[in-house]
């Protein structure tokens, strides 16, 4: 009865040692512990948790519960990034190649969009002809040409944590911050970069919501990756509104190649700037304010947007849309959503809003559904913008014409106003690198 | 994703609707909730418990999961009596003929012994020729007669609660109040009696170690009996030292015979008489001095122990064993424990003494081990007793030569010595009657 004394074992509060974290692992793999048993122990870890080095070995054993990816074939040091997920999130397609520029590789695996969040790899299918599946050759040589290379998941990694999640997201046992890190460790280390950087959302339109949430959660993965000999940092960023104007899957690329070419939106080139620069001291090409400064001219002297053209042109992609955006294919319909109120924007749901744009044609509502690249939403008036009734707050870029109705209504219900500006938010909320953390 | 909703809703500390918990039994016995969102659900309800409606409501819904036993055949006022399963208990075959000879009917199916603890229907079957299994038109003509029958459970009762049990059994939540209670309390609804007297044990030898634990346990199972319409009285009895002296299948029958004929050991029969006394109280035969004294005559002048003979003789048992208890056959062997040091005894780990009597032979460890209804132990010092080194502690029965020396340690352990004599314990140490808890 060995997983049965685990279990009362947590349940009574007690840690964990490592031999009984790795054998749970593997039996669970292996089909030995049942599913209402690994359920119960989930629950049990929900209730009483796990400390540093519990949820380090629980992450240690999942990442090698499949392959461990041998990136020594690309030279330089690898670094891997990580969003938890937001609306408008097309930091990837900017920062990647802008540390490229400096010599630091990106070999990333990204996923694709579900529910009121995007997925880089939609993104990049957006590009007409780009290739997201590549052997693990073609993937290691745009790697070593673009200095940087984004395909889809493949390969067997963290098996244990597929398993652990599709059991979580079935009994109640996501929100733990244990659980949470673990998973999303696991597949960083089984990813196999020299470092990592965290980008953790916080805000409506984040799977954390609050700040105190996002840095124990950041804490709690910081740990894992310096446990694991990888220099790791995580920002924690404003995910109270979207990131950027656009969002949708061809709008998040203009917006991308927008940003590149120094005439982004302030807030998306912010974050990015932040996100380059921690990327490029984690790689040590010195410290914070000379990184931030390196990012600031890989933008301004188009390094960086070279670079994503030789990527994309690498994975078989057509470039014409990068070297003038216009070349996109446009959504047939373009409606413009106007104010039924004059006042200050002071608030947008923003997870609502990502919704919104998914019910154009952006997203997907299950894993199967198809998507409409040229969808989404591009806002013309965000939190903090003072808008006079009649005045035009976003576009809804969309094929369907039935479905623009209930998007606008809801769209609408996503905004608050209010009569006095206000207070304007900051874009990087915290910083977690080791012990230190440092509030903004 | 309702059953999703549940869990999360109780991990939240929230309180289940009665349509949800009701819900929630009938698709679980079906099968249209898998068992890994049930344990999820379990644990949840460990941590953060079910309020007396809640747990009114899983309970009834479980004892509803299956039939309901319709004891209107029988005449008078039919009253149950769970014990919660202790070391030398078998007050069952003393106070239902008690109770039965002043007219107060007693219908019950009772189980078999595992582990430590031993089962009525074993002590039964010591009785040679003694039938367990009768139909139900037997089994009410028993009771009418006799006053009592005691049988093997039967019929389909709270399959939920088997189901639910298995379960807990195996994800470390069988510890928790309010599933206890609703397991008890639902094949005792189930079972068709008027009233319900619950003799919680409590200390080294019981379920409940704690008589906080077991007040908690004695209210919610109260409370639970009242809801239903049943009047429902728990007694909290010591089992921090075996009831009696005798342990083991015919010895206990015959420590029974002993008692209804007056010559028993004083704690049990002390014992037995407050039990007595609270079924007849429940019975509304009069206020508990009253029924006290109604009890100790039904011993004083016989009736009681007439009542006994009357139900064997139904049941098929041979009578000759009542009648003379040196008729049951005995073991081939009778080994003296004897004391390897002088003091007082101080402390009995119950709990160990019963499994010394089943590796005796007299118990099962496994379902369907056989037993030897020969093989016990009969205590010759206990609790508070002076003892000189080379005394006799225990008389062994048994046929198994091989096992005596091993269990010989085993037993020896079981005992702690003191220069200083004991504070003597009381016997029955609280009382619960609706809201009213009474302390001794």
């Amino acid at each position: 009865m060995y997983m049965y004394d685990l279990i009362m074992k947590k349940r009574d509060g007690n840690v964990l040692s490592e031999k009984e974290i790795r054998e749970m692992v593997s039996e669970y793999v292996e089909g030995n512990i049942p599913d209402y048993q690994m359920s119960a122990m989930l629950m049990a870890i929900y209730f009483k948790g796990m400390n540093s080095q519990e949820t380090f070995v629980l992450t240690d054993a999942m990442a090698h519960s499949g392959d461990i990816v041998d990136l020594s074939a690309i030279q330089g040091i690898k670094i891997d990034k990580h969003s938890t997920g937001g609306v408008g999130d097309k930091t990837t397609l900017i920062i990647s190649p802008i540390v490229a520029s400096y010599g630091v590789k990106v070999a990333k695996m990204s996923g694709r969009g579900l529910g009121h969040t995007g997925g880089t790899i939609d993104k990049l299918e957006a590009i007409p002809n780009m290739k997201t599946t590549l052997t693990q050759k073609e993937f290691f040589d745009v790697v070593n040409k673009a200095g940087f290379s984004v395909i889809g998941q493949s390969g067997n990694l963290a098996p244990c944590d597929k398993k652990l999640y599709a059991l979580r997201d079935v009994t109640a046992t996501v929100d733990s911050i244990p659980l949470i890190a673990s998973s999303i460790m696991s597949k960083k280390l089984a990813a196999g970069s020299d470092c990592i950087l965290l980008d953790v959302k916080t805000g409506s339109g984040a799977f954390m919501k609050t700040l105190d949430g996002s840095i124990e959660l950041s804490k709690a993965m910081v740990d894992i990756g310096e446990r694991s000999g990888k220099r790791t940092v995580a920002l924690i960023t404003d995910m109270d509104i979207p990131l950027g104007n656009n969002i949708g899957n061809s709008l998040e690329v203009i917006e991308a190649v927008d940003v590149l070419l120094g005439k982004g939106a302030k807030d998306l080139t912010d974050v990015c700037i932040e996100l380059s620069a921690n990327m490029l001291y984690l790689a040590q090409k010195g410290d914070l304010d000379k990184c931030r400064q390196m990012a600031i001219d890989a933008i301004k002297n188009k390094s960086a947007y070279e670079y994503l053209k030789k990527m994309v042109s690498l994975q078989g992609g057509d470039i014409s849309v990068i070297e003038n955006t216009d070349n996109f294919e446009k959504s047939k319909i373009i409606y413009e959503v106007k104010s039924t109120e004059s006042g200050y924007i002071s608030k947008m749901n923003t997870q609502q809003i990502g919704l919104c744009s998914s019910h154009l044609g952006a997203g997907r509502m299950t894993k199967d559904s198809p998507i409409d690249y040229s969808a989404g939403i591009i806002l013309s008036k965000k939190v903090g913008d003072y808008v006079n009734k009649g005045d035009v707050l976003a576009k809804f870029y969309t094929n369907d014409e039935n479905c623009i109705n209930s998007v606008e209504q809801n769209y609408i219900k996503a905004l608050q106003f209010s009569e006095d500006k206000p207070k304007e938010e900051k874009l990087v909320l915290a910083r977690i690198e080791k012990d230190n953390i440092t509030k903004f």
